[in-house]
C-alpha cells in the first residue's frame, strides 16, 4: 500500500455517502475532507489536490484552490464551474449514467400526458367514469437536442415506443439513434416536425436562450416541450407567451433560469405546464463513485481521464 | 369479381369505421349490415354467415344465428361470448395489436408512481419546490401474470427500463422473455417476489377471482397490482381489505367485477388505487381490420383461421 500525496475535498450533497463508498473501495489511503455545505469547506480546498463535488456547491471556492489539479464532477452539467480559474485544472464531468434515469422522467410524463392519466385521477376523485381519447406513441416523432449520451438513451427508449426519432446536435458527428439529424442552421426545421421536444443540451453560449419566440413560433401548436437540461437554455418569458397563445401544447420543466423556481412565476399556475424541482436525474453516490475511481486510478498512472470538458466549448 | 354467398354482420362502437375500411381493402362485395348497438342487429344476426364485433355488444345474440359460422372478435378478451351456444361457430380472437397499447398505459403508471408525478402535481398546485425522493426502475420485478402477446411485450418494456421478469402462465410453455417462468402451484412464490405485478389473463373459470386474500398476503407490502386483464381475476373485496391494511402498496385498475364501477365501490376514493374505465388498450378499427381480412381470406379457402379461441379453456 502506498501513502498517496493527494489530499482530497469531498464537497457534496451526498458527501458522507461518498466518503463512506470511497474508505471502502478506494485502495489508496488518502487524506480526506468531506463537506456537505461550502462556508465548511473553505480552509479544506486551498489543500486540495482533488475535488469531488457538486459543481453548483465548489462554484466560487475555486478561484481560492491553488493545490487543484482535478476536478471531477458528480453531474453531468458543469456550467456552474465555468470558466476555469486556471489552465491548470482538469475538469471532469459524468457521463454514461444519467441516460436511464431521465428516460424514466421523460416517459413518465410523454405516457401520462398522452395518455391523460393526470386527468383521469381528476375524474377519479369526481367519481366519473368517462373515457379519455388518446393516439398510441408509435408514429409520432419526438425531437431530442442534444445527442449526447442522455439524448442518446432517450433516442432508444422512444424507438422501443414505435416513435421515430429526429436528433439536433451542435457538432457534427454521426448518430445511428436518429433517424435523422439536423445541425444550428436548421433549427427551426428541427422543431417543426416534433410533436415532444426535449432538451438535453448543457449551458453554454451557444444555447442560452435558444429557445426564443421565434423557435416557439416554429413548433408544432400541439407539441410537449420537456426541458430536461439546463433553465436558462429556454427563454421563460417566450415560453409563458407560447403557452398563453397556443402556440405549443404544453410544457414540461425539471429545470428554471432561477431555481427554486421564484414563487411570482406564472409556470407554476399555466395548467398545460408541469413543474418539477431539478430531479429528473438524480446524482446517486452509488452509481458516480466508479466514474470517479477510474479517473482516480488514471490521475495517479498520468494517463488521460474520461469525460474531460473543454471549457471553451463548455461541455 | 365473385359474389360472395357470405353475409357479414358487423357490431361495434366503430361499425362505421369497420364498414368503410372494409370498402376500400376488401376485394369481393359481400353483403354487410353494418350496427353499432345490439337491439338493431336481431334482425341481421339470424342472416349472418359471418360476424365482426365487440363481444360484449354480441353477447346473448348468438344463439339467434342460425348460420353463423366464424365470429372474428374486436377484443382480445371474448370471456362475454362463452360457452358458445354451437360447435359450428369458429371464434377468433385478437393477438399482436394491444402489447404495444397495454406498455404504453402500464409503463406510465408506473413510471408516474415511480417518480411521484401525481405528487409533484399537487406540490406545483401548492407552490411547493421540494424534491421528491424516488428510486429507479432498474433492479426492479416486474411480475407478469400471464405470457400471451401482451404479457410478453411488457416484459420487453420492463427490460428496456432494467427491470427484471418474472412470468406466471397457466400452460407450460417456454418464454424466453421473462428471467423466471412460474406454474400455477407456484402461484405464491411468483408473487412474493414481484414489486410490480401485471395482470393479463383472461377471465377463464381457472382464473376467476384469482386474487383473493391469500394472493394479496403473499405480496410484497410495498407492491403495486396493476389489472389490465379482466375484472373478476381481482377479488375486489380482498383487494380493498389488502389496500387498506397496508398488505400492498397499491393498485391501478382499468377493469372492475362491475363496469362502469358502480358509484358505492370503495375503490373510487382509497388514495392508493388509480382508476381508468376500461381503456388500457382501445380497439382502432384500423388496427383490427387487418386480422380480420387476413382470417377472411383463409376462411373463403377454407385454411385454419388464426386466433382461434379454445372454447374449453376459455382463451
Amino acid at each position: 500500500m502506498t501513502i498517496s500525496s493527494d489530499t482530497l475535498l469531498i464537497l457534496s450533497r451526498s458527501a458522507a455517502r461518498y466518503d463512506r463508498l470511497l474508505a471502502s473501495k478506494c485502495p489508496e489511503t488518502m487524506e480526506r475532507y468531506v463537506f456537505q455545505r461550502p462556508e465548511a469547506a473553505r480552509e479544506a480546498v486551498r489543500r486540495a489536490t482533488i475535488v469531488l463535488g457538486d459543481p453548483d456547491l465548489a462554484a466560487g471556492l475555486l478561484t481560492e484552490a491553488p493545490a487543484l489539479r482535478w476536478f471531477q464532477s458528480t453531474f453531468a452539467g458543469v456550467d456552474a464551474l465555468l470558466p476555469l480559474p486556471s489552465k491548470r485544472i482538469a475538469l471532469t464531468r459524468v457521463e454514461g449514467v444519467f441516460g436511464p434515469a431521465m428516460s424514466e422522467y421523460v416517459f413518465g410524463y410523454v405516457l401520462s400526458l398522452a395518455r391523460g392519466l393526470f386527468k383521469a385521477r381528476e375524474n377519479q376523485v369526481r367519481q366519473v367514469w368517462q373515457r379519455i381519447p388518446y393516439q398510441r406513441l408509435a408514429g409520432r416523432r419526438m425531437g431530442i437536442c442534444g445527442m449526447g449520451d442522455i439524448g442518446r438513451h432517450l433516442a432508444k427508449t422512444a424507438r422501443h415506443f414505435g416513435m421515430t426519432v429526429w436528433g439536433y446536435r451542435l457538432r457534427p458527428a454521426a448518430c445511428p439513434e436518429a433517424d435523422r439529424l439536423f445541425h444550428p442552421d436548421e433549427f427551426h426545421a428541427f422543431l417543426a416536425g416534433a410533436d415532444v421536444v426535449v432538451v438535453t443540451l448543457p449551458l453554454t453560449p451557444a444555447t442560452h436562450g435558444l429557445f426564443d419566440e421565434a423557435a416557439f413560433a416554429a413548433m408544432k401548436p400541439t407539441a410537449l416541450l420537456i426541458n430536461v437540461g439546463r433553465g436558462p437554455v429556454v427563454s421563460e418569458k417566450a415560453l409563458v407567451r407560447a403557452v398563453r397563445e397556443g402556440r405549443i401544447g404544453g410544457a414540461v420543466l425539471d429545470v428554471f433560469e432561477t431555481e427554486p423556481l421564484p414563487a411570482d412565476s406564472p409556470l407554476w399556475t399555466l395548467p398545460e405546464v408541469f413543474i418539477t424541482p431539478h430531479q429528473a436525474a438524480v446524482s446517486f453516490a452509488e452509481e458516480i463513485v466508479g466514474i470517479f475511481l477510474e479517473n482516480y486510478r488514471r490521475f495517479k498512472a498520468g494517463r488521460p481521464l474520461k469525460y474531460v470538458v473543454d471549457p471553451d466549448r463548455g461541455y
